[in-house]
């Protein structure tokens, strides 16, 4: 959506250093924005591609306002300003309200009249669509489930049941909440189901990514608290507590009944084991896990960076014969 | 459904210490249990909840019987007995048989009168739907599938083609069953997809976790036998054989032609290679994977504790540099 | 489809030893072959089944051609002839053309005369099917996407919006294409979504595995180059360029921003932290991440072999206690 330099400036509240008169309408990359583009300049690791941007306006720090070729937005936060600012120049195609023909609701569901509900949708028994809410093709929303205002579910979401959330969270495709949890006794005669009984429980301005799976609790609820962001194809197992702010990279695995602090940081494929509580500010590695309490915010790793694998091979024929070498050791010293 | 404590003694045969005609309708955990609550003691660590219970009754073991402030159901495995006296007190949502109108159903499948068929469910050619299944929304049954009696897709679930499972199985939503194994064959123009043309065989009573994928075999088919458990994100590739009542949590992977005991238990995200042979009774520890034969049942492990990132760096470092020490070493012995 | 092995021979030219007028119609493993069989004997490690098969031909190196007690085809690669000669065999399910009643299209969508669009499908506006593409049941496709000629979304599917492909692409079940990547900036009041405006951009002969996510770009586009394989349940994230004919196992996940060469292999649960290039040629083992820039084609590795769990703790326990060991090492130098 075209909007001047001047308005955006105005409705930020941030300098802009160029002509208030010139017109946004779209972004790109530093290297590829046109005369039209917004662009943004948040990691030094890029201000080489600075003199050369074609870009109607650069969102960047003061400090490197003079290598700035075209206008410039100046603040401390770059990269959350260019969120706020894309949001207006791209903005989110608008969903007309309504139940579409092919979409099966139950007699006892609820749906506000500005929700939409797209087409193959369903919706169960005594479930409730808040306002402004967009369900999009192909989701399943079971019984006894709130999608909270301003959600979205993008297409082919499973809610099972049981799962209440807040206003304004975001299911990417294929996410499915509210799944049993992984409820086992075993028998002699082999497993029996302990039956899942607890719902999940999610807080405002939640995002769940492609994928994911969050199951609903065996007896007391899962939850999700507000601002919680999980990124694609993460799991999340029953019973589990999820503090606010707490973001999880792809492919991050949390076991039963774990709770998490608020504001941790997991990044791609890490996780904790389950039953064990893990305090606020906590950031994990990449594909490490935490297998016990964590009482300390800081940083936590465990796994090896890739090397050439006659070079790797041989580490670990080191590493599998310490024994003997401490033992060559012991001799030595005696 | 609210019942007598007497009639769920008389019914699974357990010691009831207490008013036999006092009620119970739900259950809870021990600290959130309330008058009408079933609830039950199974592990030591919550010993201290048992004095302020406040619920109908306890399960718990003879010993500890003692501290039990409300009536006691007195048995050898209050988990396994829990899970049996809690799918009566909570049963499953009775599901009315029939097809749904907007369920699609070719003309060559066969669906028995008792089974249920949800909103959007499309079953394929020549596949058949057995006594009390219940087909939930959004799933896709492709041809020349057999679902056994009582089976349940929770709702989008995806079955391939060429899937035949016994009785009382449970496919929670997004899994995906008899989907291509990866099969390629390099050229000189590039890969070449290899036609996957077995199928995949289950047993009875296997539940199958949320958006798990289960590959049809390449020639011969896949197996998963009876009683299996996988819990959600789980990959199986071609041609693997599962052993009856092996148990697999979350995101655990098992390689192309692998074949898996009966009784063995993975632990979250652990798995093993491909083309080898894991006896019964194996238990793999999180995040582990087997690379070999394994011929003798145990517990095998392969994955560091996270700890806080400097010390982590620190023993990485010395890892690298063992070499060097075991050249230090050497020069001292001479 | 019952066919002989001299038309087998002519058509894709290799040498036939036995009656060119015997039929096969299937395939079957070597033991498990009957005498309308095809197979192949392309490892070394199935040698011992072949004296035994009662297939109606082999494909197998000239090598092994006097072992072969029925008719034989004699080709340097017979895993590759094996994937030839078997799509002909088994030729794939002929699927009609036209659009179900139950599928929705929207207006401003164009759909190929050849091209086959199955129950409950949903196809966004603006959006392209190409000649002869079949989109299977459940599947959903949002707007301003091109399906190429000759693709095949198997089932349930989700092209979720700005996903451009080329011609003859498979997609598995549960594939989510397009999804917002993992954008987020944090601010005083928690995070907010940073816009994840870029595509996703598929060449020719792509093939995705189930439950397989790409995210589309940020700004610019995520892009898979012609040939790709992924298997299932792998996570692409968002801005990832991979190259050519490379192949990924299933679970593997690249993070995002890093450039993958052409023609790699990352074997199961492997992966790449994001950022970085990797150089064509790369082979990566199982469960080990790249985390820094590769410019050298070779095999990397950085995982280790699960042994029995007390051996492991003893390794793990020496491995810890590195520091110490150096300690001692030094004073005896001294």
């Amino acid at each position: 959506m075209p909007i001047s330099l001047g308005e955006l400036a105005t409705r930020f509240g941030c300098e802009l250093i160029g002509d208030p008169d010139a017109v946004a309408n779209g972004v790109a990359s530093l290297p590829n924005a046109t005369p039209e583009s917004l662009t943004f300049l948040a990691n030094s690791s890029h201000l080489t591609e600075l003199p050369s941007t074609q870009a109607a306006a650069v969102i960047l720090r003061a400090q490197d306002a003079n290598a700035c070729p075209v206008a410039a937005f100046i603040c401390d936060d770059p990269y959350a300003m260019y969120a706020r600012m894309a949001e207006v120049v791209c903005p989110e195609a608008r969903v007309e309200p309504g139940v579409h023909e092919t979409a099966v609701v139950a007699d006892s569901a609820s749906v506000a009249d500005s929700a939409h509900i797209g087409a193959t949708v369903v919706v169960g028994e005594r479930s409730s669509i808040g306002e402004n809410a967009v369900i999009g093709p192909g989701s399943v929303i079971g019984p006894d489930s709130v999608i909270g205002d301003n959600c979205r579910l993008i297409a082919n979401v499973t809610i099972v049941k049981d799962v209440t959330m807040g206003a304004r969270c975001i299911f990417h495709p294929g996410a499915v909440i509210g799944s049993d949890g992984f409820g086992n006794a075993m028998t002699a005669d082999g497993w029996i189901k302990v039956p899942q009984l607890g719902g999940v429980r999610i807080g405002n301005d939640v995002e769940i990514g492609a994928n994911t799976t969050i199951d609903r609790g065996a007896i007391d609820d899962t939850v999700i608290e507000d601002g919680v962001r999980l990124d694609n194809l993460c799991m999340i197992a029953h019973n589990v507590h999820i503090g606010a702010h707490t973001a999880m990279a792809g492919m991050t695995g949390i076991a039963g009944s774990t709770t998490i602090g608020k504001r941790c940081l997991f990044a791609g494929a890490s996780g904790a084991v389950g039953h064990i509580n893990v305090c606020d500010d906590v950031i994990v590695a990449a594909r490490a896990v935490l297998t016990k309490d964590v009482t300390v915010p800081g940083t936590y790793a465990a796994s090896f960076a890739a090397v050439e694998t006659r070079s790797w091979a041989k580490q670990v024929a080191r590493f599998r014969r310490l024994g003997a070498l401490i033992e060559r050791v012991k001799k030595l010293e005696r």
